[in-house]
């Protein structure tokens, strides 16, 4: 297995030393081709003996009645970053017209025209494979797809569900399951750190080296009136490609050239507020602001105000200045957004590479717990003959 | 009639001279107390003989059916600028738990926690003075109060309804319909110039002596799919008083000394490219920073990017760095907002001054066409008595 | 002769348009050969008869004590723009050893190592074409050239010995001096308008077709304190090939793919709070971002904060970012400047393309005048095989 | 003896903790009135037996050919750091007038008419205590004094003069002389890893509790051409009082309210590159933004963008928002500048509490080499009775 090369930031002047991830040997480690088997990392297992969640409760409610800490923030031994190579999206094995799934489904809902679908009359526990190719296909056009009254997908089955489409990704510093290290529990009280810090338009773990694909969630306990009504906690999510041919050509042409890097740091110094020594020290990525999404063959922006911290090779200033310019750009595409109102059983997928989301959160001091799930991807990369949105015409569904 | 003292900018070195309204004397001229009668000004009687928009049609449709200009552009000579005073909020005329209009409807659902409202089950053209002044308290501590299915409310019963709240405001510089110059219609199409720059959080007319109050909005042209879905062209609001008590408590001191210029020239200039003269010339305007709202006593963030041009008294650049960063700010604020999905025959209510709104220009080709009609109210004003969002308990209803 | 093709700018929304001038056809006019013979415009002639500047006096307190406005913003009817072709810039024929300028001087001190050059015991009057010809290579190589005690070179003299370098300027919207309007006065008092605003880093007039060249300057009223030492009004030069070469690379190759616009309008207003209509209509136009100098073969960056307003095809909010980062770059390269303590009789003799100069505004209320001439010369142009600074070696001096 | 509270930074999310200085409590140690022995701190002495640094030698020059590091990154372990109370400045002490200085002078050049002033034809080692307090009081009016020619103020009398003002300062992180750890050297080299990162407006060591008060600098090593004159290397120096007094008055008032930390991590981390674990810990001291001189009683601008790090009880975007114009403003007020150009054995005395400096890095690789040392002064205050500059008038000298 090949060890990632790690350096000194050039740029990290007044600062402590950083590592930063450079390239890899050619001969990376492949993906696992094993059906997902639900083995607990072996540095893990036996921190928790006996401990099983349910199917029949939120995990969440579960945790704090059996006493323990959650979201948990047990430390054990991750294993070094590596890339693995080799990834194939399910999206590419589909086809274009998606038929399988569209025509499958009892309605089709677009939520805006450039983001967004709700897919009404299936369950994902009964996707056929084909249909499964079709919605990573789906995803990848539309950002995000909804599927309501999924109550039969309780836990185990999203985390088997999602590693469909990719090896189900476990964080080296946020809380966890205990027996279930693949989800991320989406969940803030009064033991959350980072308050609105997470209000921001955002890829999930970008610092990573095989970064996130495919990626579900699904909320267990939402806000509720004194009524019952369900109110507050909503999800944003934003087209990211359009989002990107949205700025000029000539800026673009620029961008095109350059690499930013996406930072682990600051949500291992937050983990660490909450009494976290992280599994595996954090790292800081290199990736290509302008990233290819292999499904469709667009080109998409890829930066976060919360990760992304200096383009390669720009003076400090140069490097903030076209940052904040980025993000600013990123929160005022209001036109390229959708907005989901959560119901019980409602479940979200969506290609997190192409696309941004951002939570929303005005519910407190009520609280709101769901489960997100990730499958890791392909490293991102920047194919220079990849298209703009709008030279493309999705097949399958009409919007605009 | 007291006119308006205009002075030169002090700090508009480098471009033209510009009007800045100052102080107007204390015998200002006072509202009309007659109700509203369809009488069109005189200098735009007899512009457009015969002229009759009908009440089963579009005004756009009908206008475009009829072969002339729409919006239309027609320039006639406007009075000068005046302050009346002596407005009163029918807001203040209600009970603060508005139980005559929350009781009589069949459902009440608060969209998000801190902003927008549905009420279910009424008419506006059916509600008493007792139930439009509760709704007048309701929209100004809502933000927006939407109303479907009011296919009733026709263009003219849409005016009339809005000048139940204060006068009917006559735009001087932008497009209208002949023969009811009340309604500014809300359209973009191949004569539109100004593209996504109205894709910005604002209140309208900030320039006007007298601010825009209770304002309602209603489409009668929405984009729509093949299939006949309605998609595209959401619009926006947000509580401008959590807006600004989400501020610093250091710098919402200092905001309270200052004031801002809102300008009438971005719009004229605009408008010009229309082939419009402004019917008065524009002005720019000196209103606080920090405003009150005169039916809750709360103050709340009173600027626009689109309009407002400085601070008064701030050297160039600093005025324009805390400008930034407060425009900046109220795109953050993602918790306080919320999104409404228009339907036909769907009306909102808002209050104009005390919460933000923008609309979402994601439909072009396709046209969507509404009317807004805007209640004209007080003159902006802070009062240092005035309190924070969280200070206050609204009466009749729960949310978070 | 051709005259200019304008068009309105595409990103001056919301404001009025403005002319900006596009490329000109090959067939452009040339530059006059005859020698300078003091010929005043026609439509000038005759506005101030038998007014005549003398050589034994200041021409500002001549002109006070004569009863006329000075500076003198009369009008009169200029030719239009048009960029005459052809320039050869005089240095081009030194030799790079510049000996005959070099070996005559008493003494040869550089005021810094990167930038300004004092001659000693030379008399300008006196110089040989050959000399001439050295010294417009030594300002493109050293920015400024300083001579000091050139008491013989009254207003007269200065303008003829500038005149060798270029058609000498005549400036279309600033004050002059009735009979010699090829002279700009530097100079401010309770008349000028523009206070601290041109204390900025600038090139001269950017807005011509045809450049700014070598440019000389001599002031002839310094502000002294009551026992009679000069203090105050020090003129800052600095270096434009090194502030270019100090950005990041791969900002640099962007930016020599941009153009950027340099407008008259500012100077326009200002001077028409002196009352001054401008000679004719001012102008926009567009220049290379990036610089060649025809004498040195380098790259320099040719942007000023005072009259470039926008980088051409770039979103305002983008252009106004990498703008606001170039200005303040510039003002941060301290490493590149000079700065120069004027005495009677000095005369500086500066290359105003590829170097940035700027006043300090320190002696009100006392006074201080100077007369600016300038040569004009080639459009701006920027050729991709030109050089940085440190890829050069300069011949005939040393400094660090 | 009273040790400092440290707290965490509660601003400092995603950071590493930071401790910042509070307040101390009343029983402060007080200011040693012995005079000063050249007695080396405890836990240095030791440590480089017999090292003696002469008189007739550049300390740098000297320690290279010893072959011992230089600057000196030794470890020793300082005290804990203390505010010490009781101090009072030499200048206060003076009358305003100052005649015994400035009547001794043979001349008194004033640099520009709001900054510097050079003496000539007195020696700083034969002053008397009231001419030294009339320098004390000079140097607060009009920022640094120079004197040219001090042949005989040898390292050793250069600290022995210093002390006259104040105890001496030791830095707990930068480079030393063995024997003399009061000397701070200036001095860059291919061991020097800030490069033009001290290039920036600044005053010393403001994490200190003591600020900096009377400093003295002086060359014993500058660059020179092959043929022998000295050029590069200048140092800029800039009047705090009215660099505060340009801002706007209501931009001011708020200013006078809040406190801004000045860091001493970024320093430290600079020092690690150099391999120097810190003496003490850094630290991160809250002061006042509008500071108050003892001497003037005028109010000047207290920020430096190398050790200004947020302003306190600010969001950390409107902080930086804040601190950027600050910064840009301190930049562009070149007219309250001077620009000293340095020959051998001349000194600048200068008041480091209200006044602005910045080396200039135009010498590489050609090598400079000073002695700088700080008199340590109050705890920085603001006193709201204070006075702008043009409230007050000078006696004893004459400028603008």
């Amino acid at each position: 297995m090949t060890t990632v090369t790690v350096q000194e930031s050039s740029s990290s002047s007044g600062q402590t030393k950083l590592p930063i991830v450079g390239d890899t040997s050619d001969n990376k480690p492949r993906w696992s081709n094993k059906p997902f088997d639900f083995t607990v990392p072996p540095d893990l297992e036996g921190k928790f003996p006996g401990y099983r969640t349910p199917e029949s409760e939120s995990p969440y409610l579960y945790a704090r009645r059996q006493g323990i800490q959650y979201p948990n923030y047990t430390q054990w031994k991750m294993e070094p970053y590596v890339e693995k190579s080799g990834f194939q999206d399910k999206g590419t094995l589909s086809h274009p017209e998606k038929s399988s799934l569209l025509k499958a489904a009892k309605e089709v809902i677009h939520l805006t025209p450039y983001c967004g679908t709700e897919i009404v009359g299936l369950k994902l526990s009964e996707l056929t494979d084909e249909q499964k190719n079709d919605l990573a296909r789906l995803a990848a056009e539309r950002g995000v797809v909804l599927f309501r009254d999924q109550d039969d997908l309780h836990i185990r089955a999203q985390i088997k569900f999602t590693s469909y489409f990719g090896e189900p990704h476990i964080h080296h510093q946020s809380g966890i399951i205990p027996d279930l290290p693949w989800v991320h529990p989406v969940y803030k009280d009064e033991t959350s750190v980072n308050g609105l810090t997470s209000q921001v338009w955002h890829s999930d773990v970008p610092y990573e080296l095989n970064s996130a694909g495919i990626s579900t969630l699904r909320f267990d306990v939402l806000p509720q009136t004194d009524s019952g009504e369900f109110i507050g906690g909503d999800t944003l999510f934003a087209n990211g490609y359009l989002i990107y041919e949205a700025l000029d050509p000539q800026f673009r042409s620029w961008l095109e050239t350059l690499k930013a890097r996406s930072s682990g740091f600051g949500q291992a110094a937050l983990a660490a507020k909450s009494g976290l020594e992280t599994r595996r020290p954090p790292i800081i990525t290199e990736h290509p602001i302008v990233r290819t999404n292999p499904v469709t063959g667009l080109k998409s922006l890829y930066i976060a105000e919360n990760f992304t911290t200096e383009i390669v090779g720009l003076e400090k200033r140069l490097s903030r200045s076209v940052l904040d310019y980025l993000f600013d750009h990123v929160r005022r595409c209001l036109q390229f957004q959708c907005r989901i109102k959560w119901t019980p059983n409602a479940v979200a997928v969506w290609d997190n590479r192409s696309h941004f989301h951002t939570g929303i959160f005005d519910y407190f001091p009520k609280t709101r717990h769901g489960t997100r799930v990730i499958a890791q991807a392909e490293r991102p990369y920047f194919d220079k003959d990849s298209k703009l949105f709008s030279e493309v015409k999705f097949k399958g569904y009409t919007t605009v």
